[in-house]
């Protein structure tokens, strides 16, 4: 049996920080090519990607999608090991991308390159994988999605290796994301002395009620599938050293994560609407730009996540969640290809100091690959 | 007759943008002391200013103060005449301090020469000149009243020569000032990423009530003398570039010019206050801290108030408004010293590109201040 444990402190190994490769696809690269598996590496612009299938194109397609980027280590002193040892003590395995996602890629590869081994499939695996998910992933799972489609190689389900699960192995499953806005809001008004404020508009004071307007009801309840839709103000400048002036502009940038009773457009229209209410009262122009991320989705409950949840059900004792809580990920891109479902590793010490996975919990994620694969395939 | 408009043209060809001295303090300095002033130059950690005193120490004294020292002029090429060229034309003097207040100075200066040289008084004048008003301001009008202190140096009243009008000759006198505190609040939450906001705590949410909270309704309606207090919030800021990520930290500056219903302590009181509920509402911490610049205060109407009315009013034919508008002035260091009251050109283009003054404005405003001598020591 492959050793996906192992994989796992090799890939930790290649110090592939966003957008550096690091060496980590072309391992992985080494290891596919070597079990049958084609592989191309799909970079653009710079972002380094790698695709691989095994089987015939064309075939009944199982996917998965995966990155082998890291978030940078910050400071080594103030890790136990070295961020990029990859060293394995006691059972466990330590460094950067141990959990987000180096180990679930390993599992997987490791698992599917068992798996075409001992009982060759009448179809094909099909692995998806980028040098850029934390970084702004513009080239990363949608080069390789474009790549794919000009290529006519499809998928017909996907699984996507992020750390799924908060606390414990079988806790939680993810079968949609809430869908993320960012709007940035420009205020302006006229400069002016503070002393004599009918002579200004202050920016400020209507950039003030616009935001306090925003944040003092809740956007929705949550729906049947999603939990209710949250605004984060994320930053407001100015950048007015004079007490006594009122300034001309003020900026404030504003994130939305919302579920299916908004998109992106119906979300910039409600606030294009309460902006254009504030100008009317004020005569502060507010001019908003959105920068819609990702939309909402959702993979409605059906015969691929009920596999996925039977198979870990089966496996960890637990019967996943279906959650479409947390921020966005590559199945964001993946959605628009085919049905998509999130399952991997714990989540806990991702982009944290100290990063690091039990080998048990890798190998337990390799059978649970497996499994799937077995069932897909039956 | 002492050509004030001679005067404050070459007082606006010495180039004393604060804190330069530039030769203007030097240039009244020997019209004074030709007059037979006793001056004094009283700088204190490198500001220069100066203390002029015709007639014994001790006698009952008229006092005037005022500012040699001007606002940068910008570009240049922006004005039709070079800034610091004095350039009488067509009956105006032209450049930066022709009425903000190099003419004040001059039109007082003038005023007393010729008073004490025709009609030496009963009493004494003293004249408080300061290089540093639009500046920091802590070592100009306040070194000279220190210095004052020490020199047992004692006026009974005091004219600030201000431009105090705000479009034609008469139209106001200051009887005292509103108060003007900023405070600077600084919001300190909990970092956490945007899609997990129940880990975190977001400090541009509580500041943001609070803000909104503070401008939603006025602070009071104004009184007898006093317009209402007004409150802008001159800066928010953040500087967190990462939209998906809550911030830390967060501050806010306010600027308040208060009336005499409050006090620089009792608006800081009010703040904690409302910082304190908001702080116990979201657990982010809101942190104030105030610099009061100036307390509100008035001069009563009453003898010395009624002086200056009635002469404006004569040689006017505009009964001044007795107002406390405006932002602050030196008047806010003179009022702990003696009943003061404001009174000088049209502010028209004080600050401004391309700051002049009419000639026989200056020479009206010089009588004004001859008759108002002549009147006190009658
Ligand atoms: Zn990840
Ligand atoms: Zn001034």
């Amino acid at each position: 049996m492959t050793d996906a444990a192992d994989l796992t402190a090799r890939l930790i190994r290649c110090p592939s920080v966003t957008p550096e490769e690091g060496g980590a696809l072309a391992l992985l690269e080494g290891v596919l090519a070597d079990a049958g598996f084609e592989v191309h590496r799909v970079d653009r612009n710079g972002t380094p990607n790698l695709f691989a299938r095994w089987g015939a194109k064309g075939a009944r397609t199982f996917g998965f999608n995966g990155h082998t980027d890291v978030v940078p280590a910050g400071d080594p002193a103030a890790w136990t090991h070295p961020p990029f040892s990859g060293l394995v003590e006691e059972g466990v395995i330590w460094g950067r991308g141990a959990t987000d996602m180096k180990s679930g890629v390993a599992a997987f590869a490791a698992a599917a390159v068992d798996f075409v081994t001992a009982t060759p499939p009448d179809g094909a695996i099909i692995l998806a994988i980028t040098g850029d998910e934390e970084g702004p992933a513009q080239d990363g799972t949608r080069a390789l999605l474009d790549w794919m489609a000009e290529h006519d190689e499809r998928m017909d389900v996907c699984i996507v290796g992020e750390p799924s699960n908060p606390d414990f192995m079988g806790e939680m499953m993810k079968i949609g994301r809430r869908g993320s806005v960012t709007f940035r809001i420009k205020a302006t008004g006229l400069q002016g002395h503070a002393a004599y404020p009918h002579r200004a508009r202050n920016p400020l004071h209507a950039l003030t009620r616009f935001l306090d307007d925003l944040i003092a009801s809740p956007l929705d309840e949550g729906t049947e599938h999603f939990d209710p839709s949250g605004l984060q103000i994320t930053s407001i400048d100015c950048g007015n050293p004079a007490s006594n002036v009122i300034p001309a502009t003020a900026t404030a940038v504003v994130n939305i994560r919302f579920n299916d009773l908004h998109s992106g457009a119906s979300l910039t229209a409600d606030l294009e609407k309460r902006a254009a209410a504030i100008e009317a009262e004020t005569g502060v122009s507010l001019s908003i730009s959105a920068n819609i991320s990702g939309e909402s989705f959702l993979t409605k409950p059906g015969a691929f996540v009920d596999l996925v949840r039977d198979v870990v059900t089966q496996e960890t004792g637990h019967q996943p969640e279906l959650s479409t809580s947390g921020g966005t990920s590559d199945a964001r891109f993946v959605k628009d290809h085919c049905p998509v479902v999130e399952f991997g590793l714990v989540g806990h010490f991702m982009h944290q100091v100290d990063e690091r996975v039990p080998v048990a919990q890798v190998q337990q994620l390799q059978s649970i690959y497996r499994r799937i694969l077995e069932r897909f395939f039956a």
